[in-house]
C-alpha cells in the first residue's frame, strides 16, 4: 500500500483541489468507467480508495488545524447519489463515494464544535461540462444537467450559513432532474 | 373527519405561516408533549396529521398553482429530525413529520420541473427561543441551540440557489451538536 | 374525524387482517390509484391516513397488551418501498406508508423490550397475485414477481427469530428485482 | 498496497471465515480501538479497507462463480450500524463498514439474479461473546446483548428465505436494545 509514501512523493496539486485559507473544496475523481462488480481488480480498489477516501483525508488533514484553530473555514466534499446505494455497473464509484461520506461525517462529528463547517455534497445529476456534452452528443439538454457555475453558488451560499444553522450533508440537482431517493 | 370544511371554516392564518409571493414558509407545530405510542387518542392522531401534513398540503396547494404559472418560489416545510426516526415518547410528532416528508418530496417530485423549489428543511435541535430557555433554565446555553435569525439565514441562502443546482432536503444545525443520525 | 366511532362501528376483519394469538399480520391496503399531488382531496388523505395509519394501530392496540403481558406474539406491518420515499404519481401511498414506518418504529422502540418482535415489511416488488396478472396481461412473468407463499415464508421464518437477534424493519423482493433504493 | 499479493500470499484463512459450498459468511473484524478522525494513520486507513472491503470481495469472489453456476449459495456480510452513520470515536470502523454495505449492495445487485442470495447483516449491538464481557465487567447483562447463537439462527434463518422473497440487507438486535437509528 504504503499510501503514506505515494502521498509524500506526488505533487499535492494531484489530490488537494483548490486550497484556500478559508475554504477547501475537495473535487477529485477518478475515472468514471463501467465494470461489473467480479471484474473489479485489487488495484482498481485500491485506486478508488486512495482518490475518494485517503487523498481527501490527506487534503482535510492539511488544512484542518489552521481552522480549527482560527475557528472558521469550510471543507466541501464533492460526491455523488453513489454514496448512498450500490451499484451493478460502477461498483468501484459507490465503494468510494460511500467511504468518503463515513469520512465526512466522522470529520464533523469530532471537529464542527472548533467552528469549522465540513459538508458532504450529493450531486444528484451530471454536470454541463465538456466531456459530458460529448456523452450525451446529439441528446445533449443543457436544462437536464447542473451548470458547474451554479454548483459554485450553491456551494458559495453553503459556505455563509451561519454557524448556529449548518448543513453538513447536500444534496444539489437540477430543477428537471427525475430523482428516485 | 371533515378536513375540508374544517380548512374552510378556519381561518386561513392559522394553517399558512407567511405567505409571500416569493416563498411560503410552513413552519407550524402542535403540542409536543410526550406520550408513549399505546396512549395515543384517535383524536391526537387526527390533530397531528390535520397539522403536519394536511395543513402543508392545504397551505402549499394554496401558493403552488401561481408559483408553477411563473416559474418561480420556494416553498419550505419546517420538520425535525423525527421525519427521520420513530420515537417511543413522540410518536404523534414522528408519524407526523414523516407524513410531512412524504408530501414534501412527492411535491418536489411532481413540480419542480416547474421551477418552483420545495425543500423539506430537518431541523436537527432545539430553537433559542423563548419558551426553549425556559425549559432549559439554568441549564440554558444559546451555543448549543440554533438562533432563529440564523435558521431564517439559512433559509434565505437556501432560496436563493439557482435552479441547476438545488437542494430538496436539508438538514440544519448548530456548530455544537452531537448528533448520531 | 370520529376514527374511534368509525372503527368501533365497522366489522373488524375490515382493518385487522388476521389476528391470531402469537402473530397479527396487518396486511390492509387502499386503492392504488395513480394521482398527481395537487389533485389528492382531502377526502382521500383522510382515508389513507385512517387505512394505513390509524388502522394499523387499532389493530396493534388491540394485541399489544396481552402480547406484552405473556412476553411474547409477533407484530407484522406489511408495508412497501413507497415508505421509504415520495412519488409523483402515487403521494398519497406514500404518505400513508411513510407514517406506518413512523407508528411501526415508536411501537418497537417502546414495547420491544416487553418480548413483542413488531416488524416493518419493505415489500419492494409486485405480489403474484391474481389482480396482478391482469395488469400483466401478457407481460406477466412469474420470475418478476413476490410469491405470497414465499412472502408469508419469509413472515414465518422472521417470527422464529430468537429475541436477542431480533429484525425490526425488513426488505422482501424477488432474486430478479432490479432495485434502485 | 499490493493487495493482491498480500492476499495470495497469506493463508486465506485470514480474510474467509468458514466457507461451505452453500453459505459464505465474512465475519471478520479488526481491532476496534478508538481514534480521532485526525489521528488516523495512512497505514490503519489502508488496514481498515484490507479486512473490510478487499478481504471481503476476495472472499466472494472466491466463491461467487460456482454459486453462480448452481444457482443456489447465501453469503452473508456480518457489518454493524457502524456501516450507516459517521464516527468521532470509531471513523476507522465507520468507514470500512461504509465501504462493505457499498459492496454488498453492488454485489447483489448485479449477482441476486443467478439465484445467489448477499446479505448485509447490520448488528446493531454488542455480543455475548467473551471479551465482552471482559470489557462489561460487573456491568454485564446478558439480556442486553445478542447471543451468538440466536444471531446464528438468525443468519440460517435468513438463509431459508425462498428467493422470491429475500432480504439483502437486515438488522439485527436484542429485545433489550434502545436504537436512536
Amino acid at each position: 500500500f504504503q499510501a503514506e509514501d505515494g502521498i509524500r512523493d506526488q505533487p499535492r496539486s494531484r489530490g488537494l483541489g483548490d486550497v484556500y485559507k478559508r475554504q477547501l473544496i475537495y473535487n477529485v475523481r477518478g475515472e468514471f468507467t463501467a465494470c461489473e462488480p467480479l471484474d473489479m481488480t485489487y488495484t482498481s480498489l485500491e485506486e478508488i480508495y486512495r482518490i475518494e477516501v485517503v487523498g481527501a483525508f490527506a487534503a482535510a488533514r492539511t488544512v484542518l488545524p489552521a481552522m480549527m484553530k482560527r475557528s472558521r473555514g469550510s471543507i466541501f466534499f464533492s460526491s455523488a447519489t453513489a454514496a448512498y446505494r450500490g451499484s451493478r455497473t460502477h461498483p468501484l464509484y459507490a465503494i468510494g463515494k460511500f467511504g468518503l461520506r463515513a469520512l465526512s461525517q466522522s470529520l464533523t462529528k469530532a471537529y464542527a464544535e472548533y467552528g469549522v463547517h465540513i459538508v458532504h455534497v450529493r450531486l444528484d445529476c451530471d454536470l454541463d461540462a465538456p466531456y459530458m456534452r460529448e456523452i450525451y452528443g446529439e441528446k445533449y439538454e443543457p436544462e437536464t444537467l447542473a451548470s458547474p457555475d451554479d454548483v459554485a453558488e450553491s456551494y458559495w451560499l453553503t459556505h455563509l450559513q451561519p454557524r448556529s444553522a449548518w448543513s453538513n450533508e447536500i444534496e444539489l440537482r437540477p430543477y428537471t432532474e427525475v430523482w428516485t431517493y
